[in-house]
């Protein structure tokens, strides 16, 4: 066997893997990083040349920028290229000077309806009582549905929810010379935990390290660091401690042949079987058990054939390759999330649910939805906006120490729109009941 | 063999399952329907007795609802109610007139930001040109990530895209005695297709049925009608065209025990399996081809690493079990769904997406991603209401015949937003970028 | 616009990705692979120099391979080689001479104990009457627990199927110059299926081209071909047909810039949800009603309790992104493939299962178990080997008209195993059982 | 809102949940056991009357059932129905008496011809140097296939294995009142994982309770139960080990009301999501790094090509829903399983895989293959009978001690099986090597 041919990496090979780390690099980048702010700040000067000079659109650096004569002159600018007049756009109410780390090149808004529903009778652990819903969006029927579900939701006595896990991540991959190399790298980082977790949390007060997941493949580790977040959703939180982190580890571990900040298992903005399995944001249950004759009037169909019914959902599901086994979850979470400033994009994540129902021995219809995956934060991000704000405040959730509440009140809506739109399929009453209320030009 | 005991549907059995279909039923249900929309326009009358009268939400029947003056009414009372005063709610500029079909309870706005980025340069069969694109969103970093990658795209010549589908389904479920019947319903579904189509398209002017797919399990059969649409999204649409469809079907074809008009395999408002592989709304292809030296700059890594990186990504998607080995695509989705009156909610099936990247011969990168099912409409929904129907008017895609241009700039939109922020997580660019722009209170 | 820069394939790129198709490679390519047949015909022969010569397994050219000589010579170099003696591999039955096609280097046999379950009372519509299922397998309780079941389908009147569809599939993908190319390739390949259907079937008798699916991404061009087989399994019959058609395809489509004969969502020997969806092989649903105080008296619960705990698998299932929601189809499946010479690798995708089940409105329990990709065949491959051929034969399905009859015992099969495990949990039965049976040492 | 009716559970309902748990309940547990028993011991004797008693399968009671003239009376009971005669299957080298707790009804074997591959080169950390791997298969070509990859990889200088986890799971789930209860549960869980730890491992010496993972849905807790089994497979041990932890657990936590000892997320014989993130059995990466030079002669393509192509692989793997974006792991392992007496039905979970490959920066073809869910053993189970225990000894992996060196050689050849098969792909091969080796009559 020995005079089998080896393969060794070559000087040659190794030096490259570690050009990512030299200190000549780092200074590149920093030039790099300096010069691209810059391209983005000055993104109104020449591009490739004179004849796209008049396209930039027009900005300022500093404070300067996000006011209301800057969005003006931005909306002109569109204007004049476009040729076409906007009025609506810039009607707002609140000061552009509160919008940095919101938006850049300020413009104006998108004015999006808001209707309420309600009462919506919670019994959870946090928001108890009953809440009125703002919900923000142009799909008819929407509210309405979600208030008939409020409404049965009241007659069965509320909803009642369960906050399981809270949890946030960042997952950077580590790149090593072979399967043996990550491995035992992952043994590393088991050990230097406490010191890797004292590290991420000097970027932040509210973050907290709990743990780190380990998914090897061939010679990768893909690692989730899992983190609470406080009242903030905590994206931005994570990432900045998982980079301080992950540049502690490199100074430390000189194996490393190269690092990315996220590997794709985190699942940013994207739904995911591991976000299903292991929780992103909050994993929280809304349960209610609504008596047999009102869904029964509801749905119009025994409590035996609603059951049976959401069997066959589940079995489409099942085998459509769907993250939701449930109806509609997508529509009251983002009708919320853009109401009180969430990151709406977070839908894609967050409307992730798993259903259970039952018939109970008294006859009655137990239906639960756990939404495993639901990114929320009442602190931080569009939260504190103007209208964001009240309707956060409507809702008793502004600010520090209401998040749990707040996730227990998304929940409950999103239960109630799941009754609500799965009794009308039952009912035939589906199509109809669009005709009247979706309609639009 | 005889002897054997065979078990047969009792007449008991076969009289409940016909139960849904009996002229009792259709009558009770019509009761049902008109007493349900009751309960709802009335949903400011008592619930259950006295205690709760004042807990409805003011409403009043028909057109005069949509009104300033009620949308106050709504706003005092949820105000009153809670105790929290609100101002910037009831800003808004258009008039409540204009709403009906896009949402109940009218009570006021939610203001969004918008920021523009671009110019972004379409090389597209029916976008071509430049376009500054209205995102709204209160994630800092958005738009200028976005707005970096236009830039980059820009210099790169433009982003080139493709509609290789285009169809919106409405999924409905057969229940029948046992898998024989259920095949056999099938042969006949193929052999009346253009009866059911007939039938199917009296509903709509510019729906088509396309054909039905079919995916039977056990005794129940899935079908998926599969339509276009127009310039609409289309889903009411279809939902209508398939009940109308259905119950044609129902009338005609005597075994059927049960149908409901979903069972979960459209799967509307949930991403899927199924809708990746065969398409729901558009299938849309956005390309570029980016100079070495360019990507290298931005990316501060050479070409072969990004190309590398990107393998590494798709291995961490696949690993996590998502339905997108791209970055971030739900981001520019939303924020231009929102901006444009499209029905955000869909963002958890649109954001769905298949990257693909080479490195070219001559050394340079090829990009491109595929988003299999893009749900967009420019006629209909949310499009014709105030700030939306503008920033549709600013991209040149208000109204009929629009929606290809349309869907080819979501595509690019989201293309620049991939190559952006790719770059800077492979340059380590991305913790810092956020804290610089992304900071909120 | 007209000055921003354009990408265009250089000629270089041009030429180099014709490379695959010239003249010069074709040429290459015949030497190549005369070359490397060869290498594995003389792999006895010298590897890397004198070291290794003594480790080639011995092998002669042709027919006289198959010989029980040679047998016994590999066996003796082996035996030499790990200084471990052998008695039982060298014994066997049949002439090697009926080898060739099944095996290279055959040496000996794995004798794998078979055991009979039965009678399976069948119900279908090729296999009717009572059947003794020959199980080869080394898992204590797996014969005791299949025979269990098919004593409770047989009291419950046997088990009824329903083969749905039967099609095999080779899926070649295409490279393009961009998406546009690969769309219209796209529509080409409709255009002309009857003349690519036409090559296709110069290759085999009782292979038939169904359909091709277009699954485009970027600018590749995933295709699936969809055969229907007659009685052979197929892959190997739907490969050279689909390689014959995608030459002619070639030659015929010059836009072409490379192609490979697998682009993975075949997907050959691998589960995947597009096979689950779109059926490979066959799909087979197996129903049975088993009377309420059997069921009961089985599983030590009442039959509501039964079906809940369904549902509670199933959501297990979905939770856990598996392929199956049912609880062990593949040990019958394995078993039976082993004892009846089918390509038992296949058991990866046959197995995948959906399972619906219902309380029937007499309180029996209604259980049907589909299998969406089960592939099997009763002619070709092993079906014709000494032991494999007489359980088949006991089957009364050797040869050709047999595949669906065999189609429908797997999966009568399959539902005894199903029924009697999950009874068997329910009841607690699961551990006691394998301790009593499956005690191995 | 104290007067909104709220839902109790009634003492009916609480009543029948703890139906389960009552001592009447056991003790008729106990009974229904025995008697099951009985009925499978006795399944000879009448099972619906007369007409039926000739059916049943001779037995006896006892050890007395595994002998060579029970064997025969089966066999000629099976012929005697059927009217088959049969000569192959009695052919056996072995005594019957070896038999119990591997198989029931033992009639005879099926003999399943076995071909050597090899030598394959191992650079483990058990498995070092030169193997003959036996495999046991009926299609063509899978040997010569094995073969040419293994001496590509020794002419690469071997492959190097990795493993990277070691586990086994029982997946037992629990329901509760709500999903309070539930939550409350996942805490005492925690608190008492010692304890709990204590009582599983009294069940076996080799098994040890590593943690116990929690996945709440609703009021469902399901929990996965992940053990060390030594050198057994051990899904017999932790089910029992679990059964023994869950009893003690509802016999001290009162809140329970009910369980099962598998809630599907095992997931046992069934690929899915869970075991290729959370590892079942081995976890093990095997590596290899090809010269250009040939891996080019053999694929007949550069590396660029060859690694790119390797991204469309995957890429079709991740739009098709698979587990697996590699060629045909299956077929290497099921014949290796069939082979060495592992429990062959794993080939479902075990052949999951994901392949991660780069070109070095010496141009060289670097390829992985990572098998997380790779069930094997090398005692108990089937390991132990007559020509399976020959073939472990002919790899020096039989009984003790063996199981981490038995891994890797099945990892290795996996990988060889790889190359060989991508490389047959690329190069256009794969249809006419299967025409010249792969012919069936």
């Amino acid at each position: 066997m020995a005079s089998a041919p080896t393969r060794l990496a070559t000087s040659r090979e190794t030096l490259f893997n570690f050009w990512f780390f030299t200190t000549a690099r780092i200074e590149k980048f920093r030039e790099h990083l300096i010069r691209l702010k810059d391209t983005v700040v000055r993104s109104d000067t020449t591009i490739t040349g004179e004849t796209t000079m008049r396209k930039g659109i027009p900005r300022v650096s500093g404070p300067a920028d996000y006011s209301r004569e800057m969005a003006e002159k931005r909306l002109a600018f569109v204007e004049k290229f476009t040729g076409v007049k906007t009025h609506h756009l810039r009607q707002y109410s609140f000061d552009p000077a509160m919008l940095p780390g919101n938006i850049e090149h300020f413009s104006g808004v998108a004015q999006i309806p808001i209707g309420f529903a309600g009462p919506l009778l919670m019994n959870g652990e946090y928001a108890k009582g009953e809440f009125f819903i703002p919900l923000a969006t142009t799909e008819g029927t929407l509210v309405a549905s979600y208030n008939r579900g409020m409404k049965v939701i009241y007659e069965s006595g509320g909803v009642k929810t369960t906050i399981q896990d809270d949890v946030m991540q960042r997952a950077p991959v580590f790149h090593f010379e072979d399967a043996r190399a990550s491995r035992n790298f992952g043994i590393w980082i088991k050990e230097h935990f406490l010191e890797i977790k004292a590290r991420a949390e000097t970027t932040t007060r509210s973050g907290k390290l709990r743990d780190i997941e380990q998914y090897p493949v061939g010679k990768l580790m893909f690692l989730r660091f899992n983190y609470t977040t406080g009242d903030a959703a905590g994206q931005n939180m994570v990432g900045k401690a998982t980079f301080v982190a992950c540049e502690w580890i490199k100074s430390k571990y000189s194996d490393i042949r190269r690092y990315v900040l996220s590997g794709n298992i985190d699942t940013d903005k994207k739904p995911s079987r591991i976000n299903i399995l292991r929780t992103r944001g909050k994993r929280v249950t809304a349960e209610v058990t609504i008596p047999a004759a009102l869904i029964q009037e509801i749905a119009g169909a025994p409590v035996d054939i609603i059951v049976q019914q959401r069997q066959v959902s589940t079995l489409g599901s099942f085998l459509a390759g769907s993250n939701n086994n449930g109806s509609h979850s997508a529509n009251g979470i983002t009708a919320l999330f853009i109401a009180t400033g969430q990151d709406v994009a977070n839908v894609s994540e967050s409307s992730a649910a798993l259903v259970y129902v039952e018939k109970t021995l008294t006859g009655d219809y137990y239906f639960s939805i756990t939404l495993p995956s639901l990114i929320v934060g009442t602190f931080g991000g569009g939260t504190g906006l103007a209208t964001q704000k009240e309707c956060l405040e409507l809702l008793g959730c502004h600010g520090a120490g209401k998040v749990q509440k707040f996730t227990e009140i998304v929940a409950g809506t999103v239960l109630c729109g799941e009754i609500s739109l799965a009794s009308a399929v039952i009912a035939g009453d589906w199509v109809t009941s669009h005709d009247k209320y979706g309609r639009n030009r």
